[in-house]
């Protein structure tokens, strides 16, 4: 079965948006995964479809219904359906590329797209819903961080990528920021591409790039050095 | 002068996407904001327009050359602007609300969008690029890494969202993820709001907010406590 994503949304109109475009878009239209939006409006109260309301104890903003948002829920994944279910939140599990990895081996993925100041707390646990943060800043909605989400799962999807996502074990799976990159030509505006790499000793040029991502790591983040598992000697090197 | 975003990208099709929709396409609409975008291919070599090459040294997946990316971003961003210049990418510094709001006070950015295994290093130190991640993951380009850097961005400019948006001390800038939402129905599934929301003491229900606010922080992101800065007691509390 290919991945299966269902979104929650205000929005639907935004799916798949920049997904249908490049790697994403053409797997879609191969069915290598595939995309459905259940509108939360239609299944908001009363004539005016109210989705929101003010929040207990006061405030400003709204909040999202848990009544009119689990309607949706329901829908989108009827009882017996197990894929995980997720709502995209700046207070959720900050999503790194393991979970990523965990998602794209699964059946896919029901994802409720927060708006507003939030969702009613008791609809997160009536219904399951893993909360999910893509980074620490605030979005207008849940949408773009689903969109993000996405992306990164699709491209580790069986046929996708073929062999080119192999090459993730460069970031985030070894711990390590990458090295530098360089390509054609030779000198540009005076710069030239650092002698190592032109050597031929495929050795030489390992150890200089291995160098380069620990030295860039540690300058750059130095807290994924901090969290880094112990690894024997000369193990974790690129493409590992 | 409104805030300016200029991108230069292999998918100009992605955008504005689904920032044509609900607040940022008003804002966009209203001319609050305006996106434009620059082809990379455009600047491409030859009669097939190439953009990328081999890694120099050697390894899997392709480079996007320095001279042509420098093309289009001095095409993107002619001498004398003096927006900041952002490329999206893995290694770049992570991005935060702080970063997002200094960016909102400002005339624009000019985002260059990376693709493949990464740019040559020397455009990014020849054009003075600022690298900015929105988190530990892949993506398969810098496209949708931009469309979150706009939507944080969008909403905090003038006129936008107006009051709502000072909600963003909430979150982020205490330090703090935020407490429990409720809303009506005041019973829903049998679970009711929690009875100090409903009590009328506004006294208590900001302590049963920050309280919250403190627990969900310790549980789920024990980094953000050890990165506040001190503050004296009874300050920092939801709105400040």
């Amino acid at each position: 079965m290919p991945f299966r994503a269902s979104l929650v949304t205000l929005y639907p109109e935004m799916f798949p948006g920049p997904l249908a475009v490049s790697l994403a878009g053409r797997a879609l239209q191969r069915g290598d995964w595939s995309l459905e939006t259940t509108p939360l409006r239609e299944f908001g109260e009363g004539r005016h479809r109210m989705v929101d309301d003010t929040p207990a104890g006061g405030s400003a903003g709204m909040v999202l219904r848990a009544d009119v948002l689990a309607r949706a829920i329901d829908a989108a994944s009827p009882e017996g359906d197990t894929r995980p279910r997720l709502l995209m939140s700046p207070r959720g599990r900050p999503l790194t590329q393991r979970f990523v990895r965990e998602l794209s081996q699964g059946g896919g993925a029901v994802i409720v797209c927060g708006r507003f100041e939030g969702v009613d707390e008791r609809v997160i646990e009536g219904r399951g819903l893993t909360e999910i943060s893509i980074g620490d800043y605030i979005l207008s909605g849940g949408e773009m961080a689903a969109l993000v989400l996405l992306d990164a799962v699709v491209r580790l999807l069986p046929g996708v990528m073929g062999n080119a996502a192999s090459g993730d074990a460069e970031s985030f799976e070894t711990g390590l920021l990458e090295h530098p990159h360089y390509t054609r030509p030779a000198v540009w505006e005076g710069r030239s591409i650092p002698a190592v790499l032109t050597s031929g000793d495929h050795g030489a040029v390992e150890r200089w790039r291995r160098a380069e991502a620990e030295r860039i790591t540690a300058d750059r983040r130095p807290d994924l050095l901090s969290r880094r598992p112990a690894l024997p000697s000369g193990a974790g090197s690129r493409g590992n």
